[in-house]
């Protein structure tokens, strides 16, 4: 994790001076900080503070991926992505997985495999999204989803999602990053 | 284009009741609406409205990429990246990821070819980030960053950045997206 230690690079480290909570919603947590920054000066910095979340790439006996489709409202479309949901405090982030796989596709795996994490938003949030692999699905029952939420459960091929990549057609930045650990694991060895 | 369009998917549209603006900084404009679910009930949708931003995949002579490591302060550590920033008002994208690609590095592309978007942050944030690949660089300039921007460049190959997703060395969401297009763009006929 060379790189991603600031100890390394101390030219660029920016220090708190004070914080500050400018908004508490149900969802979102917003803060805004005075900052040192690596020249001396002042600065300001305003950021969003997420609990972190967990996305699952779901791979079918038949060799298939399981994805959602969903409405996202701020964009006022829907997309295709990759089961995901937020981590409820003091969950432990496999418990996260297997138990948003379940609530919005209705199936179980038997097989998981931790991949990594990735940071969708580094600008203005600390929302990283840890990543796992299911394999060995089952269906187990219907849909639990919470109040306002509407999912569709799909299946593509690893090529046809990929193509839809291309295409336009699938632009969510953690279903691009799962696809990318999915074709690695799934055609080498990562 | 099929799978973005919400006439396709009736039962998963919301659509505003009434929107508000909850907090207008420097960089975030919060905003709280209350939506019509698919189902006929109240929701809340709280969420990040964006400028947009484009994200630069330059590509040297060499055949190696240029990336920048940068202190993202809401996560507290260097990240490397591909060139961003945010597009200015009524800025067109190949000029925002020109002007971006020379603050950030002090070079210039004589060719670029847009790929397509990403969206970094479907469930809390309209942003979108458009694609661009930068060919043909020249060394023109020191770099012009602004204020509270402290920026290095660096150069890698194609194989040591996707090695570095692999290692958890490179996280940042619009870059590995960025990587997915370039490999696709210069191993096979994307």
């Amino acid at each position: 994790m060379g790189s991603k230690s600031s100890e390394l690079h101390p030219h660029l480290h920016e220090t708190q001076i004070e914080g500050s909570q400018i908004y508490k919603g149900k969802l979102l947590d917003v803060r805004r900080d005075r900052v040192r920054l690596p020249d001396g000066q002042e600065g300001t910095r305003e950021y969003i503070v997420h609990q972190g979340a967990v996305v699952v790439i779901p791979i079918t006996d038949a060799g298939k991926l399981m994805l959602v489709r969903q409405f996202r409202y701020p964009l006022g479309e829907v997309f295709v992505e990759f089961p995901a949901g937020k981590i409820d405090p003091g969950e432990d982030i496999l418990t996260t997985g297997q138990r948003e796989f379940l609530e919005e596709t209705g199936h179980v795996a038997n097989e998981w495999r931790y991949l990594g994490v990735m940071h969708p938003c580094v600008g203005y949030s600390n929302e990283r999204i840890e990543i796992f692999l299911a394999r060995d699905i089952e269906h187990k029952s219907e849909q639990q989803l919470d109040h306002g939420e509407f999912v569709d459960v799909l299946e593509m091929e690893l090529d046809e999602a990929i193509a839809a990549v291309r295409a336009g057609e699938i632009t969510d930045s953690k279903t691009i990053t799962g696809l990318m650990w999915a074709e690695k694991v799934l055609r080498s060895d990562w």
